[in-house]
């Protein structure tokens, strides 16, 4: 058993409140890991020995990145597309089409290359869990070999055949629905955690999206759901009667709304059904962005996460959502990176990362830059100088 | 003599107007690299031989980015500043004496490790070409070394002995005005290749701002205006009655002031004063952004830069900027693309960089990417996978 000291941290965000306030950050501190866990956390004067030893040099340490929604698996890029928004036209969803056919035509291997660069990309962007979804197959073989493909580097992946209706399907969508609550479900669902349904207009109402989240339910999938992006609508209400770990987007929210989100409020003072906002979709679709303040003052729990897919949102980079967050949805630096690390374990439900704690997983990064508050006031400077993933420098 | 090849470009920018629209974009190109200088640029069916051989693999090259505005020489930093202003507090420029401090009660160790950690992180994210300033010293002694220490990692040195009325001048400005137009631009000239002014309600008016930079034009150096950023003013149209390679923030123009930029293109179709904006600037003070679309509109040549301080823009990445430009500026990918290579080349009244051809410098970035398009679709991902400088591989 091999252990590694990250020493001499100039600030050390744990996540665990306390007296170094709901960052629990910690000044001159060590973390020492073994076997992949965080064994030990303290003040580097009193740090054990170790085999081996990283010098942060005064940096500041924080959880890796929990990305807690992107939609990795898909060929074909919307570069043109996204030039004619800029030019004027409007985002309306309609593109995703255009990438089910270039999705479909691909090889596995074509779709594993994309999924592996963009992985590591994040990765090297200090995002050590990533959430990835299918929803570019929308056919029985194709979402469950794009969820497969997703299992290979993550296992947090989500099925999310109901991201649209496909075309052959538009005269008959609730022909699809039974389609993915049938045999597409039962192809998908041995590669998934989660269910996901995009419910917004133009692709699926209420009905039908209820209907396709209880069956995934009962094939023992968790539940998680596209809502409120481009307008207002029951998707948010939907998650909440559905003990969704996350509704994500909440870009257009009434207040019944977030009074529902709020009435989730757990004993631990954050709430079971997360609101995950995506900043990068609202930068590059030119929309307006989610209101945090308004969400984080109503006390619901906010996570913060990239949405990286080739039309909408071709991020990978949560420090740039931070910088957004911070500029754009009245966050605090320090709300944002709790939302970008801890509120995405808390949107996948696990208390294993995004906090570092003895038992946590070792995942960490360094920063060139003293404080956290960097990666909101140095927007666009790739600043994770490096990336522990599982005890591992990368 | 030792040759360089890039090769199987799949996407060239060579800002060489022509075929290839504005950008001059070449597909399936390459560029042979001697000397530190482009020797040849074409089809790469045709290349020619080389000593050493860099394979882009279909990805896009484009000029190194020239970031003609940016204050690098300061100590200490203002990120709890920053986090103040995001939780609600105005930017007055207030805070430049926070600097002003820290920076003179530095070593010249401390601002060499700055000038030199900055200058290694801008070049790493693609810049090869960076402007630097004086202004955080504004004593004799201290402006004169900030600009020697900037000439040690750059030609492009700026004195800006005028950035603010220091706070032992404050009850007599033109005794400081007195100061900076003749013993401190006595010591700084040697090291400087431009003379800037902050002309800006609470900084400096019309009057003292057209003395001193007609001292420093008497002394050989070139002219530009940090103008009309906080407030309409008189700035711009002081950088063009003084002929001003750049005026730079541009933030609140009157008509007035656009016709005047516009007034002095000259016969390649560019303004001899260039408009440089500064987005990162609006990004970290949430301010409003400038208008590029109507300055394009009305025929004045745009720059774009990061104005990388500690105090309102402490980024360094022009893909951030060019991000901006697009997403909140009016700017088509390639205009903005355009703005931050050959317009901060116009901005600095150079043509050997900025541009890929025969003669020009060969200062060029190969991207993760297969188009320039991405630097604007990718938002916050660092996108620059290889940097040449003078035709070394960094
Ligand atoms: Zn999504
Ligand atoms: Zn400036």
């Amino acid at each position: 058993m091999s252990s590694l000291l990250v020493d001499d941290i100039g600030e050390l965000v744990t996540n665990v409140a306390g007296a170094g306030g709901p960052l629990g950050v910690r000044r001159r501190a060590a973390v020492l890991v073994e076997d992949g866990e965080v064994a030990w956390v303290g003040p580097a004067a009193d740090a054990p020995a170790a085999d081996r030893r990283i010098d942060a040099a005064g940096a500041a340490v924080l959880p890796g990145f929990v990305d807690s929604h992107a939609h990795l698996v898909f060929a074909g890029d919307r570069a043109a597309e996204f030039a004619a928004r800029m030019a004027g036209e409007p985002y309306t969803g309609g593109g995703i089409r255009t990438t089910v056919g270039a999705t479909r035509a691909a090889s596995d291997g074509e779709l594993r290359a994309t999924v592996r660069r963009l992985h590591a990309e994040a990765l090297r962007q200090g995002t050590t869990t990533i959430e990835i979804k299918s929803g570019y197959g929308l056919t029985v073989a194709d979402e469950a070999r794009s969820l497969r493909i997703a299992t290979e580097v993550s296992t947090e992946t989500t099925f999310l055949g109901a991201h649209v209706v496909p075309a052959e399907y538009a005269a008959r969508p609730d022909d699809y629905v039974s389609l993915v609550c049938g045999p597409m479900l039962a192809a998908a669902a041995p590669y998934a955690r989660w269910i996901d349904v995009f419910c917004e207009r133009g692709a699926f109402d209420a009905d039908h999206a209820r209907a396709i989240l209880a069956c995934g339910q009962a094939m023992g999938l968790g539940v998680r759901v596209h809502a409120n992006q481009l307008g207002p609508g029951p998707g948010v209400r939907l998650g909440v009667e559905l003990g969704a770990a996350s509704v994500d987007h909440c870009t257009h929210l009434t207040d019944a709304d977030v009074d529902a989100l709020a009435s989730t409020t757990t004993d631990d003072g954050q709430s079971a059904t997360v609101a995950t906002l995506l900043p990068g979709a609202e930068f590059s679709t030119r929309s307006p962005y989610p209101d945090a303040r308004r969400l984080l003052d109503a006390g619901v729990t906010v996570a913060l996460a990239t949405d990286c897919n080739p039309g909408s949102s071709y991020t990978s980079s949560m420090p740039f959502c931070i910088a957004l967050a911070v500029r754009e949805m009245g966050m605090t630096p320090a709300e944002a990176v709790w939302a970008a690390t801890a509120g995405g374990a808390r949107a996948l439900r696990r208390d294993d990362i995004g906090v570092l704690r003895p038992g946590a997983r070792a995942d960490l990064i360094i920063l060139d830059a003293p404080s956290h508050l960097h990666l909101a006031y140095r927007p666009g400077v790739p600043l994770v100088r490096q990336v522990l993933h599982n005890g591992v420098p990368r």
